[in-house]
């Protein structure tokens, strides 16, 4: 199965001159969704994975199916302001501008072995964000694995350091 | 297994006078989401579920592990300009003004057999929304349901045209 079939080109999203990669063909599809589930089960299922996060907002589909599939517990990363409890908040660089992410100081153990989950790995600046938020707690960076990988935008080098797998490349 | 016993309470958010009912602490215990995800799917699996339509943001944790076990297409429905394809509006009240949810034109095929889920069923309006888009896409409406109701708002009322169920009552 090639999973490209299910990842639709949308020119101009959301900004012009970006192509984006939109996923919900593959999410609709249940064949192509399993498929990529045991894709990314198969890179990572080795690794005694403790918890799985997941960033906001796609990062949530396949990050809570890995978590289910790996017996893990599932975090969510998410954008300022909307996680309710004591959190951690981590500042990351955009095109034009900075963001911000947060986690929930909890969610986290010392000594967590920890896989990052997102659609796309494009820059690597909100993964890694994510990976320093993680570490801030005590946990392990075991993976970082994506869906899909923008490979000419070279953010796998941002994430040197790391175990980076991803299933789908352009 | 009491599932209340991994719903925390969170006081005055999002906004003073709301109690706030926060379901990290069920993701991140992989027997209890599990059991909960189980307690869902059994309110559903007898219903021949095409699609799964799960609410942002919350509405993706449950949404996208209820499609995986009914064999379902998961199809998220967003907030504004978030999906990138052709796209159904619907607009909604909020306690102080309006706010709008979309879903992409190709999510629902006529006759699809419908799951609309959201983590908490509060005043009813979102999830109304949701299923006047879907029914707009030619789509039925066969459950809607939620983790958690907040039973003294009464949102069912709203739902009375519709099999409504949610596990954890408040």
């Amino acid at each position: 199965m090639n999973l490209q079939d299910y990842i639709r080109d949308i020119p101009d999203f959301p900004r012009p001159g970006i192509l984006f990669k939109d996923i919900t063909p593959l999410l609709i599809n249940p064949k192509a969704s399993k498929f990529a589930l045991k894709s990314l089960v198969e890179l990572t299922e080795h690794l005694n994975i403790d918890k799985v996060v997941g960033i906001e907002s796609r990062g949530f589909f396949f990050g809570t199916l890995l978590a289910d599939r790996l017996g893990a517990g599932f975090v969510p990363v998410r954008k300022p302001n909307k996680l309710p409890f004591d959190k951690l908040s981590q500042e990351f660089q955009l095109e034009y501008g900075t963001d911000r992410l947060e986690i929930h100081k909890d969610a986290i153990s010392k000594g967590d072995r920890v896989l990052v989950h997102d659609d796309v790995l494009a820059t690597g600046g909100t993964a890694e964000a994510v990976c320093k938020l993680v570490e801030s707690l005590g946990g392990e960076i075991v993976q970082c694995n994506f869906l899909i990988e923008l490979t000419f935008l070279k953010g796998r080098e941002v994430f040197s350091d790391y175990n980076t797998e991803s299933l789908i490349k352009y």
